[in-house]
């Protein structure tokens, strides 16, 4: 099975090296040999640590007929849009590992596949076979819920600030020391990384459609060490979830940083891993962790769709080929129900928490718990914590919206999302 | 499709009302309808909770040839073979839960099936897919360890031992009040049922040939609450651990209570839940949590497997045709190099302590840690806790053997492995 590798960088150039390097055993496993013929690179002149021969020209390398499977690892989502429809035009088979390629264009892109086979394994959460799973392992099973941490720098980020004692900047900056993040962040930590992968995870258990504009998605920029230490005291961890819940008939998706009970498989998840837990209506929670970037554990996931297709895989790109339920839309973001933690500064004069206790009643939020600090940065400020029993995303919204025109509010009221 | 289940208990049953309840979600996954046309079972007379025709006579069912899989639940080891084998001889596929059955066959049952689809995710770990996962998912790595925890029952006792300070015949009598674990334990708490399981998953990954006979099994039946205190003091948990780990050209396999360093992610796995880490040369650590029994976790995997069958799967049982590493051979029991940590109580008398630490360096052990207790239960006597540094097994079984012959120990000694 000959094999050209479009895009030659960090996983396109592991992806060679491992099917060489790992051969013999890729080979009694796939039934065949894979062999990686050409790598398709911009710039022919940079020095790259790969011994395959490598082309400048995708549209000539495209047409070759001696080539059975195309991995894109280009980046971008246009140009590869266009390579892979033209490829699967011609009945040749796809594997890719771009996230924003699917978030996009799945849909299309299955009806392009038809039969042909279309390997998406590491365009979520790296070397863990969670497309797999979603797709056979849990076949048999209504996705009840998933929760994943599938963005490594906002969990390492969030774990920094759990157990060293970071604040956020620090916290950002040791990360992007380390390699774990990039120059701008913005795209892991604003949220955008992690519902990229929900959408496609939320395509095979689902069947729902959506971009990532259509969904609810925050950033832990605005987490400070106030926030972590009321965490742990009232027993949880915060972590940067993207969650998909089954509400009725409607699907519910969004990226948020959210407070977890420490005794959940899933707060325990630390550091630049990543892990997604599963509910199926059969088999219960599940979970799956490991690496979720890394040139390897991204290029073992692509080559065990290299070896699906060696196999003869016949599984249809996204699972299943007929509606897999009846009209499952979005949840529309203001019918959301969770339970939710604030966070106000305030003044600290009698009468205040009256006030924020009448609005938010008035509101129909009701407590749960409540923490008030001693006064601490500026005479005369007070911080106060707080969550509530379960209540309606529209209801939060518009308390925060009214709490903000208040003068003794000193800062912007700031929420997050409780996971229970 | 139509499929036979033979044996309608617990599991059976579920396969069956799972494959009518989910019916439209699995035809749209399967690309057909997948149909349970008849049960077979011992005694017909029993009342059962399933809506299918049912019948007694497995030897005219498993000739019909209206039937395209049989789904295997009978248990045992002997009947089951025979009757799977003259299933695969008439070329029709098979799907079944039995560990037994493939630890002692699965390689003859391999060469039967041949190009007969053969599924046996249901057999380990319980609905975890976690033969899929070595099978296809991390099919690009060698595999440099398993380390799991495939039995709830044992991991029940550990976790009640652990977090609730029960003694071993409290949490055993807990787990049965509970339906945790059977009136005969045997199998369970001593390490048999995770065995099997370990040699399935190692013939996946190595090709490693085995019976159960073949490999170190130890169960967790002299823990004790001196253990666990322990281990909660130098940060360690105890959990039955099945390990499989390539050494050199060979494959370490043994199933034992280990210590395991806390804040590994394998430590976190609680209760009656089930748990594999699976370390590959490319994809790094990657682990698979869920229930690890209960009859709708365990038919979610079966009809899994028939998901795949239906969409033309065409895997080889075990994952290869052709051998997948040149002659791995089983590691010598005596050979396992690891940390080992001990109990021995003992006389409280000057000049012990010198006796065993000389009898443990003249046999090449050398102390990592040392802990000793106050005199406790009767006089004159005290209990020593020390941990080695990295040893090899027969040299601790010959300290093991010398320090039984000596005067000053008070109760056999007790020692377990230490995995890192």
């Amino acid at each position: 099975m000959n094999v050209a590798i479009l895009g030659v960088g960090v996983v396109g150039s592991e992806v060679a090296n491992i099917l060489l390097k790992n051969k013999k055993i890729i080979t009694a496993r796939s039934g065949q040999q894979i062999i990686p013929v050409v790598g398709v690179v911009r710039n022919l002149d940079k020095k790259r640590d790969v011994k395959i021969p490598l082309s400048a020209d995708i549209d000539s390398v495209i047409k070759r007929d001696d080539i059975d499977v195309y991995v894109e690892l280009m980046g971008g989502v246009d140009e590869p849009y266009r390579v892979v429809s033209e490829i699967l035009k011609r009945k040749k088979a796809v594997v890719t590992a771009n996230k924003a390629l699917l978030a996009y264009h799945r849909f299309k892109l299955q009806n392009l596949a038809a039969d042909t086979p279309f390997g998406f394994e590491a365009s979520v959460a790296g070397g863990i076979p969670i497309i797999k799973t979603l797709r056979e392992g849990l076949s048999a099973n209504h996705i009840l819920s998933i929760k994943g941490i599938m963005n490594g720098t906002s969990n390492f980020i969030l774990t920094s600030m759990m157990n060293g004692g970071a604040n956020f900047d620090e916290a950002l900056k040791t990360a992007q020391n380390l390699g774990y993040a990039e120059a701008d962040p913005t795209f892991d930590i604003g949220g955008f990384d992690a519902a990229h992968k929900l959408l496609i995870l939320a395509s095979i258990a689902y069947g729902v459609h959506g971009d990532p504009e259509d969904i609810l998605i925050e950033g832990i920029e605005r987490i400070t060490k106030e926030d972590i230490f009321f965490a742990n005291d009232f027993e949880y961890v915060i972590k940067l979830l993207a969650i998909a819940k089954k509400v009725g008939e409607k699907v519910e998706l969004r990226v948020h940083p959210a407070l977890v009970p420490k005794d959940k498989m899933i707060a325990k998840v630390d550091g630049v891993m990543n892990a997604v837990s599963v509910v199926g209506d059969a088999v219960g929670e599940t979970m799956y962790y490991g690496a979720g970037a890394g040139g390897a554990a991204t290029a073992s996931a692509v080559i065990s769709d290299l070896i699906d297709i060696a196999r003869g895989l016949k599984t249809p790109m996204l699972g299943y080929k007929s509606p897999l339920e009846k009209e499952l839309k979005l949840l529309a973001q203001d019918e959301i129900r969770t339970k939710y933690y604030f966070r106000l500064r305030v003044e600290d004069k009698v009468g205040v928490l009256a006030k924020i206790t009448n609005l938010m009643s008035e509101n129909h939020l009701s407590i749960d718990s409540f923490l008030q600090k001693p006064v601490t940065k500026s005479e005369g400020e007070v911080t106060l914590f707080f969550t509530t029993h379960t209540s309606l995303e529209a209801d939060v919204k518009r308390v925060i919206g009214l709490l903000k025109k208040q003068n003794f509010i000193k800062e912007d009221p700031f929420m997050i999302r409780i996971e229970e």
